[in-house]
């Protein structure tokens, strides 16, 4: 059984990772052998987080091609390159707005495409596993950078004999990428190096990835933990309960501005009023230069059902349904629902960006440095 | 069948209201017949709220006393003294730590006191009806009060041709009292008298007061509202889609500190952050003076099962349990959870408390001053 920070990981040949859609009540390992199961499990969520189902994507192409050099049906090159577009272009309509996914296709097809064609199968699995390893680190990475940055606090909190506290909203945790997490990067870190943590988990409504992901994959990291309502934050922040806040970004704008889960914005005005850090675990992959600040941003609004329904485990031992997951309706039939997926956290709430590049300050002029240093 | 804003009310000699054990998705009105319904009513939260609580136990004083001088039973003075001693011990232990529900009995008590022994059933019921009357009064006024304040936002949005915004936490609706609630009694008269409102219901975890009762209660009086989960409000009022937030309180602090349900905190610090006005609905029943701020008020935890489970309707129409209420636990088993029930909104966050004697500023100094008027 593979243990965290890993959420994808490779024994020999086999691509492994956990069904998503089964947690936190039902650990099961799938095992992706095909091209197919690589997109079945993109497209039914058993995967899911941009940089993770990048990578699962990249090992869909090589899974592909091993398949194709094993079969011997496509000798010809002009047969093989359109056996490979059509795995590419399949694994890519898996999920339509996913930008990682066609990344990550991508990857291993530009490599595939300075190979001889027989050596095609072998390129492709090397490229994947660099795009693997490569996010790993990246993670890592943000890991130290983040552990440095909580020095003096963690120095603090060991002074007066108690762990840190860390308050975290959503999951930015190992199961959004191949391993470690963003937010929770620092947080594996610290516990691997024994300084004493506790992290406050938001149940992150409405699709609840606090409670059934983050608090799932702490749990079994061995990470002292307690889940509370997303209502509860200011409260603790207020007693003194909460050192230090970390949230991972779907997007950082070239202002600095943050765009994250629903929920996150409030949590920043709290962190403020009570001069708490508030932290963005930040891969560079994740600023886009090209919005200038997070009111650009479409937010986008999802499925009133997330509101309305909650899917969970029943426990009711004398019921028909004991130990099976089940939605049930929590609004009543005739409210309308608004269910926006994002907020918007001002940059000047944002105690600095933490990136595999070190952390920076939430400022145009620190992002456009560190973004001239990548190669395009 | 009964109407809005009414949530206990009297036919003939009848007592009814809702069973709020089953709404919002089974709308049964029950009658309460006898004392021992009443009691029952009370302890098994078919009805709610601590004002109505307190109301539903001194008309089952009443009750209870119709039914004696009916049974002829008692018709000696110590024998009625014995069996009123009863009923009123009973119903003020149905629930342990509710004041309200000792008050109502004590009012009805010390009305009959009063009364030679053969008019006590009549005098009971008379009190009950006044306590009833009372506090829809009460109510009624703090809506007048709070439209008075709201007068240039309405005239604003109306000019503009759309709805006042409105955004609430939690249920302090009509189904928390006998009429009109606190601090949708505003909302209410505003839709009656043909003013355009909308409301936000926030959600309201772990109890969920806000998507079952308080969407329940607005849907069924007509009056615009959408459900959103307690996340999403910031956003909603950084975009201007906010013009106004009101809540109740479960206590308000000598100085103008509110306590009410968890989540509050993080709106008020919201508004302020957008310059959106924070109301609170504050009957003078709720200002304690004895305490001297919010910091002093022990906030209760509750039990886990609130934040681990989530209570619903079974939609699935192949399903064994089709149209049945299930709990479903939504937290991993090993992970720990806290669940603080208050929090405590500072009163430099609140623009006034609203209250039945007119709006006050949120200060030691104003609150004094309303609550020397008031009669002991």
């Amino acid at each position: 059984m593979a243990k965290l920070p890993y959420t994808l990981w490779i024994e020999g040949h086999r691509v492994l990772t956990w069904d998503q859609r089964r947690l936190p009540f039902r650990e099961e390992v799938i095992e992706l052998s095909t091209w197919q199961e690589a997109a079945h499990a993109i497209r039914s969520m058993q995967v899911r987080g941009a940089p993770l189902i990048g990578v699962t994507a990249a090992f869909g192409v090589a899974l592909g091609l091993r398949e194709l050099a094993g079969s011997g049906r496509h000798s010809s090159l002009t047969a093989a390159q359109t056996a490979l577009d059509e795995i590419c272009a399949s694994l890519i309509a898996t999920r339509p707005t996913a930008v990682n996914l066609a990344w990550g296709v991508n990857q291993v097809r530009r490599a595939v495409a300075q190979a001889p064609h027989p050596d095609w199968a072998r390129v492709a699995w090397a490229r994947a596993l660099e795009l693997h390893a490569a996010d790993a680190q990246c993670n890592a990475e943000i890991g130290n950078h983040g552990l440095s940055a909580w020095k003096e606090m963690i120095a603090r909190a060991k002074d007066q004999a108690r762990p840190l506290q860390i308050l975290t909203h959503c999951n930015a945790g190992a199961l959004a990428t191949v391993a470690w997490g963003t937010a929770l990067a620092p947080v594996y870190q610290a516990h691997q190096q024994g300084i004493a943590v506790h992290v406050w988990v938001d149940e992150t409504r409405p699709r609840n990835q606090g409670a059934s992901l983050t608090a799932w994959e702490l749990a079994r990291a061995g990470v002292p933990h307690t889940v509370i309502a997303d209502n509860a934050g200011g409260l603790l922040m207020m007693r003194g309960q909460v050192d230090v806040v970390i949230v991972g970004c779907d997007r950082v704008a070239a202002n600095g501005d943050v765009v994250n889960k629903i929920g996150t914005y409030l949590k920043a005005l709290a962190a403020r009023a009570h001069q708490i850090p508030f932290w963005v675990a930040c891969p560079l992959s994740t600023i886009d230069p090209d919005t200038p600040g997070g009111m650009q941003v479409d937010i986008e609004d999802r499925e009133a059902s997330e509101v309305e329904q909650m899917q969970g485990l029943v426990e009711d031992q004398s019921s028909a349904l004991y130990q099976q997951m089940v939605s049930v309706r929590v609004v009543p039939v005739g409210s309308a629902v608004l269910n926006p997926a994002f907020d918007i956290t001002p940059a000047a709430l944002v105690s600095g960006l933490i990136t595999e590049r070190g952390v920076i300050p939430a400022t145009g002029k620190a992002i456009c440095q560190v973004l001239a240093l990548e190669p395009a």
